[in-house]
């Protein structure tokens, strides 16, 4: 096992241009080809990676932490380290940021998705994260709760077998890390289309992203998003929405949304935030 | 009760501008308000109406098609009966045509559409429903069982929680109605999004109709439909679809669908099935 060290050369950065964020449906596989876990890995630098793994959504931290920590070690990481992070004031601990300024990837585990924005939203670490993110200097993933944390609205909660209406989702403020989309996850397994669609018809200019599980939304820096894995993912594009009832009806009224577009991406597609374009497999 | 019979005076026909084809999600209110049956009532002619009740869907004939005759005499039906038909010689029963070729409504119960249809296709009573429903002649209503037989393609069977896959759909030939359409009741009630993709990516021509329980598509002869009930009636339209790996993966692999168009339409929305447009209620 590799030792851990705050320590990291500059020459071990992988180029930036490498970089990107990983949104995972949960339940990614971690035991066969464990294909979205290993291209994290290549993308955060590979045999040069070194990588945080925050646990903070989980009640379970120690036992998700160090589960994801092997994986990484066996795959060849120089350094992980897990930054098991349970109450606000480890947010400004000076040697989680030290290691955080250093390493070439963070990855979120699953849990609850408002304790991990509890926990560090607004926090200097999450500050810095967040900016080598945007500065691509990280790589970023997030699998389930850490999936569901990237948009600026998140979806904390929330129900199915009902047509879309207000009350079928609870929403909050996720982490941001890219504002326009709203993250849906486990998608089609546990049958949130309607959750989503309840979602998007209070905010009909963000992008509806649904991912299954053992699947990836990979969002390069230049705009577009590939899938990876098992599964598929759902965009949900209510920019061109001719009509919603969606501020008149109760909370348990049924939502009108007409003209929305939709896409179905499996593995190999690709779609551009900003150009709302998918482009199959090639 | 009135006293049921086979003659029906001319001048109790309503005028055939009335009639509609009402497609019912299932689980219709059989109550309170019985909106829905208590406009096909209306639509089947009123205190004027002779309505035909066909439960062949169901295992328990004689008691759904009890209860229905109960409801429609008790709105005030002039005529009602139940054809219990239980084997396809029934089909040719001169007595059974002879009330079809009088009555003003056809209403169809749940139970299993592979029965339904096995039991009527192609018989002539069947033929002679059609061909009265297509001259405008007769007000016809299916719900659930009764609903999925509309299209020319139906959805027999399905599961859900999973992504689209050609695997998670059952299809076979229904009794063709309104045959451009795919039907799926019980909709977002039973999480059944992604089996009607699954069925759409088959079929892109053809529009998928998801309809919610107590909720009802009202088919207008102009084209128009009109939702009424208390969920949504969701439309899938493939036929703008740029892409689908369809005929390319294997049975239980992702589909691909890029571009489709989905609409929720609530009470009082309108959708015209060849002008592919929504209209939100007045």
């Amino acid at each position: 096992m590799p030792q851990i060290e705050t320590e990291i050369p500059a020459s071990h950065m992988p180029p930036s241009t490498k970089t990107a964020i990983l949104v995972i449906g949960g339940a990614e596989d971690k035991v066969h080809g464990r294909e979205i876990l290993h291209t994290f890995w290549l993308r955060a630098g590979g045999s040069d990676a070194a990588i945080a793994i925050i646990p903070s959504a989980s009640r379970e931290p120690l036992l998700i932490g160090d589960r994801y920590q092997q994986i990484f070690e066996e795959m060849g990481a120089k350094f992980t380290k897990v930054l098991d992070i349970r109450d606000r004031e480890q947010g400004e601990d000076p040697y989680f940021q030290e290691y955080i300024e250093q390493c070439t990837g963070v990855f979120l585990t699953g849990g609850d998705q408002l304790r991990l924005c509890g926990l560090l939203a607004d926090t200097p670490l999450m500050e810095r994260i967040r900016g080598r993110v945007q500065q691509g200097e990280i790589t970023l993933a997030g699998t389930s709760a850490g999936a569901a944390i990237m948009g600026h609205h998140m979806i904390a909660g929330g129900s199915s077998g009902e047509c879309p209406n207000r009350a079928l989702v609870d929403m909050a403020i996720g982490l941001g890390f890219i504002p326009e989309i709203i993250v849906d996850q486990h998608f089609h397994n546990r049958n949130r289309m309607a959750r989503l669609l309840s979602a998007i018809s209070n905010h009909p200019e963000r992008l509806g992203i649904g991912i299954d599980e053992d699947t990836c939304a990979l969002f390069e820096k230049d705009g577009w998003l590939r899938v990876i894995g098992r599964g598929t993912v759902t965009i949900v594009d209510a920019r061109e929405m001719s009509y919603t009832n969606q501020t008149e009806v109760g909370a348990t009224e049924p939502i009108s949304l007409h003209n929305l577009r939709v896409h179905i991406l499996s593995h190999g597609d690709n779609y551009h935030l900003h150009l709302q374009k998918p482009v199959p497999k090639q």
